[in-house]
């Protein structure tokens, strides 16, 4: 057998190509947050986790280049030994504080946070139990840790229980969900899955990647439910509404110790380059002296699903900056989301495995009431072009 | 059972803390490749993967400033999805070029690259069988993707082929190397494995995170042994040589096309920023068109090597700009290691579980033949302070 077999008969990605339905990768040029340049022309960015329009906020900007001049554009080295800076230990000071959380611990990108954290805590003893719409981040961190991988219906409390009743609780015990569930936008019932785990004697971990910079003024899916205090560690990506791309995970201060020393995605890679932490620095200090920045994106949202359900489509309801529109099967996904690529509107096409056929939009604070209208426009006209789900 | 409780009972970084022997996490300030800040004064880097010295080289700086100015501090979004640019694409057509390798995928780490790659690729039903010296990556790679993993004793071919001969024929079988293993700095014989994996049908990967940018004018391991094209896979990283952050598998059109679809460390994670790929394409230019920079650290760290065994040290020997001196023991190893900075120059200290005790120190192009004096006047003080391995 030849572990290249599977390769050589992968060919899907080319039939969508040929059939004009290739939906990834594409080259996007220029800086704005709701502007893309593409080789086919402008186009209006709604697939972006940009929401708070600040990878192209002068400040940020600024701030990165300085810290090029002032400390070279890598640190060639894992933080443990030569990566280490005093931005990195900033910004851990300055999330922890923001979050209300103990301590923090910055790793190179928000996919090994996850990933470390969980392979780390975790042993073949032990039980993880996750919903099932988990990020894959988390799946794969969990799959690293040899730990029993459970899973519960997504956001459903009674199957989060009867995993917790039916796990042995002599058993190390973590429960992980996401707060902001990235693909329709939803947010997980917090204040339940917090008391479930004090009943069962069950750590959390919440991955907020998409509640930071968005919910409770910036400050995440534990502040907005309140409780903040009762969540146990929180991973944080530096890669949506902080214009960055990095992570961290918060905890107590001797979870944290544990982590920098056995977390092997931190200790085995390559510090977070200075240009990327000043960024994440600078972006978390704005949206700290700007909260409106956050109700501005999810206004901006809920303008555009309001606008949406006008013309009869059914988008997911939320109170973030996704708009998570399902529809009828991959084919269907494909030439709407083409459709509205034509029309000069970038939304990101979801088909499985990621999740269930849908078109995601993701809206900033940046887009203009003019763009958000235009939206709207290529929406109603694609509606009209064809068959919406349940229709 | 509470998993938090191996945190609660971890005291061993606090205790080398208070005995002032602790060598992690130094905050090191300054931009230079060979000179950096402290808090209790200036130190002599000696243990950076920045073998070229490029992460100051003011093309480099510049060019990922100019691309924070283009593109913005993030894409903010998975390369799947919206966070590809066209330097991405850049970056890998130039790297496959350079390497003289059909394709390559860019992911945001090192780290990720060898993930990614080792985990998609291999199925339960399938054989990897790696160096017992691999880098961590590998082995996490390895530990994702359920394959049954075999390990061969460091640099044994005798080994390796019986690893090979007792795999069943009918699995799919991958084998995994370092081009240059990072703690001895000594090369794996490619030229050996390239003729076993071809005897035994089995399919290579060779890490050659610190061969690229070194060897053979910069084009890596392959390249030195004559053998890129009976390679079938090789990772790379952007943060030693390339003066970045980043990673790249290289391989058959068929298998690039396959991992860009399947790996789940791309998919679901965000694009390598801007800044940093356009520094490791700024580093690439550079070392393309002045390759005596690769020869000029390899011959820094054999000045020192030979210095060293003047003064009776037993640095391994290698070609490489890694200085390795196995030391006996841990407290001996934090001992030298401490006194050794005490002098002003910094190397790794380095003790199991990460390799057997010793220091390793690693050379750059850019240190000048006096800072190389004072790095063996230092050892030459420490030699005097303490017995030696062997003495």
């Amino acid at each position: 057998m030849d572990i290249f077999g599977r390769c050589q008969s992968y060919t899907v990605s080319q039939e969508a190509r040929s059939a004009g339905l290739y939906p990834y990768f594409i080259p996007f040029e220029g800086h704005d947050a709701t502007v893309a340049q593409t080789v086919d022309g402008d186009i209006l960015m709604c697939g972006s986790n940009n929401y708070l329009g600040l990878t192209s906020d002068p400040r940020v900007q600024a701030a990165a280049q300085a810290a090029i001049e002032e400390y070279g554009t890598s640190r060639t080295g894992s933080r443990l030994l030569n990566g280490n800076t005093p931005l990195h230990d900033e910004l851990e000071h300055e999330l922890a504080d923001f979050l209300g959380m103990p301590a923090a611990l910055v790793f190179p990108t928000g996919y090994q946070a996850n990933v470390g954290t969980i392979a780390s805590l975790l042993s073949r003893h032990d039980v993880v139990i996750l919903d099932r719409e988990a990020h894959a981040s988390v799946y794969d961190g969990c799959g690293m840790s040899r730990a029993k991988t459970r899973r519960f219906a997504h956001n459903d409390m009674d199957d989060l229980e009867r995993q917790l009743a039916a796990s042995p609780s002599d058993a190390g015990r973590l429960v992980v969900v996401d707060g902001v569930y990235s693909m329709a936008g939803d947010l997980c019932p917090l204040t339940e899955v917090v008391r479930l785990c004090r009943q069962y004697g069950a750590r959390l971990l919440v991955d907020d990647a998409h509640g930071i910079g968005v919910l409770a003024d910036g400050r995440g899916t534990s502040a907005h439910f309140g409780v903040t205090d009762q969540v146990d560690l929180v991973t944080v990506t530096f890669s949506k509404s902080l214009a960055s791309i990095g992570g961290a995970v918060l905890g107590p201060e001797n979870v944290i110790e544990y982590l920098r020393h056995h977390a092997r995605s931190l200790i085995f890679s390559a510090a977070a380059p200075p240009a990327s932490l000043a960024a994440a620095y600078a972006a978390l200090r704005i949206l700290k002296a700007e909260p409106w920045l956050c109700r501005q994106a999810v206004e901006n949202a809920s303008y555009v699903r309001r606008e949406l359900m006008a013309l009869d489509y059914d988008p997911i309801p939320n109170e973030t900056p996704i708009v998570s529109v399902r529809l009828d099967g991959v084919q269907e996904t494909l030439l709407a989301w083409r459709s509205l690529l034509d029309r000069g509107v970038y939304v990101n096409a979801v088909i499985p495995p990621a999740a269930s056929p849908r078109l995601r939009a993701s809206f900033s604070t940046t887009h203009t009431p003019e763009q958000l209208k235009r939206v709207v426009a290529a929406f109603a006209e694609v509606g009209d072009l064809m068959p919406l789900e349940d229709q």
